[in-house]
């Protein structure tokens, strides 16, 4: 056994309050009361959030997305709802991502938008999106969404069935993880030479031409 | 026991296919594919809803909300996640209402709305929202919303923790039902003359000065 | 952003160890074992409550509900279920009422009871339910209870799916809370005058003719 | 493998329209609408059992418990919650049993019981409940009860977290099985000569001591 | 009421982080992160646990379990899994046992199983597992297992539906508790003279022929 | 609105009976009984899979995986839980993938194995596992298995906390979808000229190195 009974001593202490951050139970109770604030001091604004009232875009072919979830929005602790807003440039492009807690409901609020989802079966569900569309993308699946319009942007809010949906960015995942994964077992996986993988390991260090921003600081 | 074994009968049995359409589990396979289509011809549209895409406003001061949840989005079945868009003209009021089965999450599109929600303790959380901002209210709280601008239009996006959220519309839950209370129990509960119930019984049978919409046909 | 950084780290802290008194999931172990509570002192008292042992009347048209829940009976935590035993005195109203958190099943002990819950189609189901019938109330409806019988009282317990179901008293909520719901808002929802929704206000002041006790002390 | 292709077809065919009656989701309708009943013409009814109202005691040593559930009163489909009402004669006994879906809560009608359940570290929870007082026995933990009091009735109300508890009594189980365990696993369990069990079979089989009734017919 | 207000308190205050330990909800982050521990230095380690590499028999007709449980393995915190190892000896017998948190899945690594489960109907569902075999035991039944081969050993691995299952020796739940149930309630249970009683409480006394390990040290 | 009254009344139709079999709620019987046949004659069989019972290899570098899942073994139905089984030949490798509604909890039969998974921040989590060892992958994180051993097979079951966790095999998913995702996106999500996204198509339709078997027919 690798690990000492020392630090599994240390394991077991420290899961004493942490789960109570990580979880996404129904309360029993009207909502979750911040301890070390007085109730009576709690108002409107902790059940506000004004994080996405100025969201503005950068220039560049972007997309920007500003995610509101339980950790900067502590009330939505506990309540399995979030919410996240999206500016696309025109040519910008989301990368195939998966969320692994969570569906998503995505309302176009401007402009047309090319997506796609992946089932398991290796299916394309494709579509393109006019203002107003509401698109569904089940827990788990692997999707995108592209701005594809030259010269209009686009803007989208969409709702997560968890407090914290969670993101992985494949491409990041896979060829840009702080560690690689061995070349070996991606060249045998995407059955080609490892001089491709490479490729594929230095692209992701380059600037971003898509980037995805979470919360505002 | 009022009930016959022959009624009781037909309830078992009418059981038999009900509940398939009244539940929100979380599915085991990527998504509910409908029965009666073959899953190949499927494709992008089953999971995009246009129902939003043409909302418009009628005239007076109305608030217009469209709700689209699982009865008109069958993709939504299982995955516990809806969504509505609701436009308020000046002066328009959503009445107090309780969502049954789910917590609400309001993203403010244009416009300013007055809003409050009052918690198990009889504590009202008012608060004046902004063009962006997001306002959340926990299952089960009788909330209320209202656009006291004068002369501009507001208009919000709400998501649900269920695919189908229900509505209960407490004036209307109150003294609008098909079958009246009785006068002597809200007379009581309400600590007022039964005159002044029977006023509030005839009003909610005048024309509606806030109406919600559900769904388009 | 209307919240300051510093008082956001606060409330991030201050969850630490709330939300631990504020969920209902299923246990992982037998039951929840008290810290600071040796487990081995840990006897049948811990799973008994002696709350609901001496319950006795007031006398007036009052109804008396003592809830035995979580913040009571700390070992129903985690185990998502409660309850509470009422007493009607003849002529005893329970104003109409909502349990955001919970379905309730009702067992009538003594009398006879006139009950009634709205579904969120605004259709009435009425009952008058006899010694020894049971009745079911679905989570989140309006529902309300009145001993209309002049002279004999009656009793009932009610079980509730979650270890704390919360209620909301409607009447109290919306005419009754700390600080008053705009006139302009009410008078809009019912479609009366604003003097009426005064008289409701003023109403709420007086002396409870029907009254509704959590817990002994 | 031995189930064939054809018989494997007709498992998955027979699925369809089972799993609708064996889960306790949570319904995203107010409640479960039974098919083949118009909705127009359920009232109050549907949500009222009377199957408790005339419980009658027999004579001699026996407890009998009438179990109201979604089998009996389909109003509780989908909704976790269900009731039983058990009469004790003076002397009578509640074998060991386990509810193997379900934690129970019991409020004392009516005399006192002797009670007690046994965690999973063999530690043993013995209480003396008297009129009024509430027991929680946790999900699957063996428990029994006895009115030791040699003169008087007792009664009880419990509730259960599902629409169907299930009952295991685990004298029946382990030795009244319709099949019996082999002897040689019981004599090893249990520690004792195989005529030992022998005896312990052959008294499962003599006319029952302390018998349960799930519900009227 | 026989728990006085001094100690209510201190159960309340007990609670508060008891709970992070005994609850198997959902997370909404990727892993429940142990505080106390930087999340820098976590790497593969804490996703891996070596308690089931040396499983080592003992002699004589025993079983050893090794269950390896969000208490061993705190990295199942929250995700709801876990696994045991189990070598059977030549005519070892797993006593008769409940999970009363769990539904089990049984794969046969080695030698021949005859097992069984009895349903709530105690109706017996007796198999002979081949190696190879799966076999599942839904979630509260009662269920035994055995290795009546006179010379080979049998091995088998089980997973089970929650971070912790939770197992009750029925033998030792009902025959060998802590504290004894009342010889007078169990000669009634099991309708045989409560000197059968007694010799299966002293039977329960004598060094055990199976022998149930949970976790290595 | 681009579907028509018609298919969306067919729509509707088709989901009566279909989410029977997608969803993964807890039963409210012991285990779910299949219509059409008569629960008299259901034995042991029903609930024991013999499908794992004669895995063998295939030659060359494969990897072979069985999936037992509610959809080759009915009685997994409503409990949430499935196993596999699989194979490794020297310098196997199993590609990364996801499986977007389960967590896994793997044991390693024989063999060693080398394995990892990335995050939601992008960081690997890698490790070497020996036979016996047991390595958790939470739910929705990409991982990828190898057996880098040039000479050994490697072996190991591996265990999900639903009855169909899906499988979602990135590099097939993002390059081999029955219809190509765009070019032009995956260029700018990989950052790389869109002839290295023809080369990574391209080779997803050469002969798989590594297969992925799901189920035995």
């Amino acid at each position: 056994m690798t690990r000492s009974p020392i630090a599994f001593g240390v394991f077991l202490f420290g899961l004493v309050s942490t789960i109570v951050f990580a979880s996404d139970p129904e309360p029993t109770t009207d909502f979750v009361l911040p301890r070390g604030v007085d109730s009576a001091i709690l108002d409107g604004n902790y059940f506000t959030s004004t994080i996405l009232r100025n969201d503005t875009m950068g220039s560049g072919p972007y997309s920007t997305t500003t995610q509101v979830s339980v950790e900067n929005f502590p009330a939505l602790q506990g309540l399995g709802i979030s919410m996240s807003l999206a500016r696309y440039s025109p040519g910008a492009v989301v990368r195939p991502q998966i969320h692994p807690r969570a569906t998503e409901l995505l309302y176009v609020l401007e402009g047309t938008l090319d997506v796609g989802f992946i089932d398991s079966t290796n299916k394309l569900f494709r579509q393109t999106l006019q203002t107003g569309d509401l698109w569904l993308v089940p827990q788990g699946m692997v999707h995108f969404l592209s701005n594809l319009n030259d010269t209009s942007e686009a803007r989208a809010v969409a709702a997560f069935t968890r407090s914290n949906p969670g993101y992985i960015d494949v491409a990041a995942s896979i060829f840009g993880s702080n560690e690689r994964i061995s070349k070996q077992v991606l060249s045998k996986s995407f059955k080609v030479y490892e001089s491709v993988i490479q490729t594929l390991f230095e692209a992701q260090e380059q600037e971003p031409i898509s980037s995805s921003v979470r919360a505002s600081p």
